[in-house]
């Protein structure tokens, strides 16, 4: 399929002014037809809104808008469109009568998708002029950001149809799942449909109360659901015998009264065969140890994720997180550092998030981990949560990093740190950052920080404690060479 | 209740070792008890996930780890601890047998947490001495990295003893969700076996297959799932005009076969008014376009955590993104920018994620905004994908950053660009951070980079089309005078 460069919208409630947004945002023009008085103002919030997220998930790789045009017939928006999206209100007789106005109106070739949730496509299409032009493609909201569409054909749908559409929604960033059956829900609604039930019988029988029951649900099986659905979950609690193990260890639980849904399949040998097969697929090559890893590294990518927004599981990451620094700091209080050479105080590892296209560590975690040094500075030196707290702080004033040698994937690094000076308000510290298992030096940060009230905003001395521990620490280290990337400018000879 | 420096385990299964995992990794001394030949081995393989994870997690704030023991007998397990979890096979008899014994063995103001996935604590706990002390601590796998416990007493478990597990599960990280009611299956595995269930029929019916029923929930609502539930999402997806709305409107949507759980509750006025009401106390006082933008951040933190894993959501994102870079490529080529001045070629606004503990932007985050205006320069002058996948990229290899006023959350902030020099090789730049509103200058960069062969790790001439235009910039702006940051080092005069 050609590139789209202009597609007709039907109906822009929630979910169509969703797919406006996900269009516009891919450079994609927009006839919208809705008979909404209120259009106009509701496009502009959804955009609002759309924008707002887009500007964070491509900070520098955004394509210019798209052109929305509102137009005040069905005819108008179909008439030069190539694709066409209907996201009527779900009355099989409202969507079949607005189809038959619209596939009459539009050119022969222009693709139908009907974003309904669960109504079948052999119905939708029954009044079309062309109907084998239709296909369901059912988004999820918001459009603009969710990538699955549910992409579903009826009796008539040609093969060629639900191909096109799938490429257009390929085109503008999303995922579609090619539905082999057509039924009822489809199936991503039938799963939501079957915890929505059980969830209102919790609320019926005084159980729990709605935020009691999204609680069990986003501080727990939520978070691995947004990268692996059930059945992979399973075969990971299954362990090293796989799904067979799982669904044989697990299959009598299925009569017990765990749900009100108590009309299930037979687990018949058939049954169990073809799960632990269609497992052994989507699994792959993949180990259950690498599976166990790859759940990990995405349960933690999403908890520092959230951790950033300060909501739901990230909320108690955070808090988790205070509880952290505070033992550590207790055992770095505790623990013995040699302070007349260059002090070990952090070590880490170079993660997956670090990486950028050139398929090393990207410039500005160097910066991160000098941070996270310097915060490992801070604690020996006994600066703490209460610390902080009080509105006192070391803030980088300036910065010079000398990047020596690459750092690629899972490499372990370790940081030493001297400090040129100190005075009560001013730290100059020289941060080496090593490779550990070979002890190349990889960079370098020169920084001088000042001691701030975080409160007034203004430099203020440190705490003579700090003063004291950091002075000690100059002394020590008082005969050690200069670094060689010290009192550099950008661009001064190197030898 | 006390610091708890020492747990007892019983069991050391999946469940079990990652109760020890996360006590371990918090500095908890653990006794644990298993017969199983292979614990040793088992156990230490969960701790290397275990460790790896929190490694990612809290890269620089960790406590030192506990003490593991492997003891030969539930009477050593218990015999020191004041806080003992049991994990064992979900076998009522079994359940009660250990725990008569271990209640006997233990000292009489021991709490005990049962890991059971639904049995009833009340019939846990009827062979116990002291059946008081009991309550389940329902975790999820893996359990050093879940923060869901859901905590539930039986008849006879005393509020002291649920007070006292909450905060110890508290102490380590976890969201302890105290439930009202004893019920099989508490919530949470209600809610999943309720979703495991219609997808046995999906596969039993042919509809999908395991990997399609597990795409269907990883692509769509269990990325939203993974920061808010069921009810949240609906009261969002209601619009302003509330959850009462979303019950009317899709209430009857119940009586659909959108399920094989076609046994629902009678939407009763009183039903509508109560989850109508519970829903209003947990938006508590945002409105529905505050729920909106909370809903967008997190889909886009979760979306970017997922994307630096390339796994599933994350996949598409990434591609998504390659094909904005190149939209945005298209558009930037396009378009004109007098090179006679410092270029604006990047704009941008201070997301919550890159806010520090000091409540402003963190350092690392500078490098970042000034790595993204690099890029922004690099498509400006030709350099695209494809360019990036013949082998060829600028590296940074020195820079100097001077940071002078600090940015907040949600400010604008704008680079401009200086071009100071270009040879075959080295290029020479100069960024300053702007905030947008009142034109204040917050931090410039001056770096130093060098073309290489990526392949080969060595300097190479860039491409003569990317030399010819950045000389034009240097020859446009050649008049410009040079910054006041250009050419310092680090605890220079300022002037």
């Amino acid at each position: 399929m050609t590139e789209i460069r202009k597609v007709g919208l039907i109906g822009g409630g929630v979910i169509g002014a969703g797919w406006a947004a996900r269009c516009l945002l891919n450079g994609i023009d927009i006839d919208l037809f809705d008979p909404d008085p209120e259009i106009a103002r509701k496009m502009d919030e959804v955009m609002a809104n759309a924008r707002r997220a887009y500007r964070r998930l491509f900070p520098d790789a955004r394509a210019p808008e798209g052109r929305l045009r509102l137009v005040s017939s069905v005819d108008e928006a179909v008439r030069d469109a190539v694709f066409v999206q209907e996201s009527l209100p779900e009355r099989i007789d409202l969507k079949q009568k607005i189809l038959a106005e619209a596939s009459a109106a539009a050119r022969p070739d222009t693709i139908f998708g009907s974003s309904t949730s669960g109504l079948l496509p052999s119905e939708i299409q029954e009044t079309m002029t062309g109907p084998e032009r239709l296909v369901v493609g059912h988004p999820f909201n918001p459009v603009y950001l969710m990538p699955l569409v549910e992409v579903c054909g009826g009796d008539r749908t040609s093969e060629e149809t639900k191909q096109k559409a799938a490429a257009f929604y390929r085109a503008i960033g999303m995922h579609p799942l090619m539905l082999k059956k057509e039924i009822d829900g489809f199936v991503a609604d039938r799963l939501m449909e079957a915890l929505w039930r059980e969830a209102l019988w919790l609320v019926n029988d005084g159980v729990a109360t709605t935020e009691e029951i999204d609680d069990a649900v986003r501080y727990g099986p939520g978070l691995r659901w947004s990268f692996m659905g059930t059945f992979l979950v399973y075969r990971i609690a299954g362990g090293e015998a796989g799904m067979r193990h799982f669904m044989e260890q697990f299959g009598p639980a299925l009569k017990w009264p765990w749900t009100k849904l108590m009309d299930v399949p037979e687990l018949t040998d058939d049954l169990v065969d073809r799960i632990a097969e269609q497992s052994d697929d989507q699994a792959g090559d993949k180990s259950i140890r690498e599976l166990e890893q790859l759940r990990d590294d995405c349960l933690v990518s999403v908890l520092s994720a959230l951790r950033a927004q300060g909501y739901a599981a990230g909320a108690t990451t955070k808090r988790y997180e205070e509880l952290q620094w505070d033992r550590a700091q207790e055992a770095t209080l505790e623990s013995i550092v040699d302070p007349s050479k260059p002090m070990r105080l952090h070590d880490c590892r170079v993660e997956i998030d670090w990486i950028d296209y050139n398929g090393h560590m990207t410039e500005s975690r160097y910066l991160y981990v000098f941070g996270n040094a310097s915060d490992a500075l801070f604690r020996h030196v006994g600066i703490d949560t209460e610390y902080h707290q009080a509105g006192k702080s070391y803030f980088t004033v300036e910065s010079h990093i000398m990047n020596i040698a690459e750092a690629s994937l899972n490499e372990s690094l370790h940081v030493t740190t001297q400090v040129l000076g100190v005075d009560p308000k001013r730290l100059h510290i020289f941060h080496s950052l090593y490779r550990t298992d070979d002890g190349v030096l990889v960079a370098t940060a020169e920084q001088m920080l000042i001691h701030v009230n975080t409160n007034e905003a203004r430099a203020v001395p440190a705490d003579d404690a700090v003063l004291e521990k950091l002075n000690v620490i100059v002394e020590a280290q008082k005969d050690l060479p200069k670094p060689a990337g010290a009192g550099r400018y950008v661009g001064a000879p190197r030898g």
